[in-house]
């Protein structure tokens, strides 16, 4: 173990935060903050619009949290709508697994968290995935972060030294509603978040993709008014 | 299934190789491609030298394979003497796992090349890791690569659709001596292989540090002239 101490005096253990500066990994931030000594990981992918990784970097550097971004060209092989520029961002619900999925999305993003972890001393990694809202996307399910968890033990050093790993997905069983509503109570800015596929420069949302419609249903529920920053407003 | 058809109208499936342009992943891709229509990936992780990535490039233009390098920022986390330049390549055996382990390298290779074996419509993953020569390296043993290929079925549209992914290792129980024999009758140039941690910009070996070592020895044990272009010769 290498914890950190906080301004407090307090020991905390490391984790290491998939961090996209969307609705979801927000939370998780605000919520894994409370427990851990977090650094903040940011995957750039190849995805559409940079105004998301611009967030992520606001708001870590807010919360005092040291953050990284890794590179990782999953931009380069396309077959997805978020990083290939020929495939359309659909504007209405689809059946099955959107085009949206970016394939081994989140193997790659959890590979990665799981090298810094290790350089760090870490053995907590968090990720904000949802099955709920997103049950088209495989890399989604508890399932799969339970394979991931497995596979973590195994192929690092700290695992093969007994020191396990453990892959926390603290969302993944919530509703939208619930998510905000627990980021709510930790101070979380969410109009400061962007969800949006093909959000602007600026971080403003489309408000018709799947994220958009997913996270304006969430506030709905969650009988808060809708912070959001749209395009058209 | 997606197969590729070959010069003599052959149907074969896909399979991505990973690729380093060394001697192991070399033997692997000409071992893969009697079987398969073979898309070969390189992944730029930060590593010390080049040499090897342009090695790759030449190689596979020879066999007329495509070849993608993907980038993935593993040195930006720095924790090997492979990506951090604070730390030495060592130049005599060590005990335990060694500094030129690189922390999650083998899974974020492996997350690549699912992610193109999914766009490219793929089943099969080609990885030429070896447990005989580096034991001390925890994502190079038979366990972690069972545990990669659960973790890809429940990872990819594929796997859900009931399309097994399969990752083959191929090397993974063999001595070098071997893997240098199989290589050579499918005539494989060891020449152009780059194996060093430390090769120089012209892809020439030190001949001093661990992987050199282990390289020289299995031409010694194959007995056969060891081709390897050396920086002092």
């Amino acid at each position: 173990m290498c914890p950190d101490i906080d301004f407090f005096g307090v020991r905390m253990d490391k984790a290491v935060v998939l961090f996209s500066g969307g609705l979801d990994s927000t939370t998780v931030l605000a919520m894994a903050r409370e427990h851990f000594s977090c650094y903040a990981l940011s995957v750039d992918y190849g995805q559409r619009h940079e105004s998301e990784l611009a967030a992520a970097e606001k708001m870590a550097a807010l919360w005092g949290i040291p953050h990284l971004v890794a590179q990782a060209s999953l931009g380069a092989f396309g077959g997805s709508a978020l990083t290939d520029s020929a495939v359309a961002v659909p504007l209405e619900a689809t059946e099955g697994i959107p085009v949206t999925y970016v394939p081994a999305r989140n193997t790659v993003m959890l590979s990665l968290a799981l090298g810094y972890a290790e350089v760090l001393g870490a053995h907590d990694i968090f990720i904000g995935v949802n099955a709920v809202d997103y049950s088209g996307y495989p890399d989604c399910r508890p399932e799969f972060i339970d394979a991931f968890g497995q596979l973590a033990n195994l192929a690092t050093k700290a695992g093969v030294e007994g020191r396990m790993m453990h892959v926390h997905a603290p969302l993944i069983a919530w509703s939208k509603a619930r998510i905000i509503q627990e980021g709510l109570k930790r101070g979380v800015d969410y109009a400061q978040t962007v969800s949006c596929y093909q959000a602007d420069p600026q971080g403003r949302a489309c408000g018709r993709c799947d994220a958009c419609r997913l996270r304006r249903l969430g506030f709905e529920e969650a009988n808060v008014a809708d912070p959001t920053r749209y395009q058209s407003s």
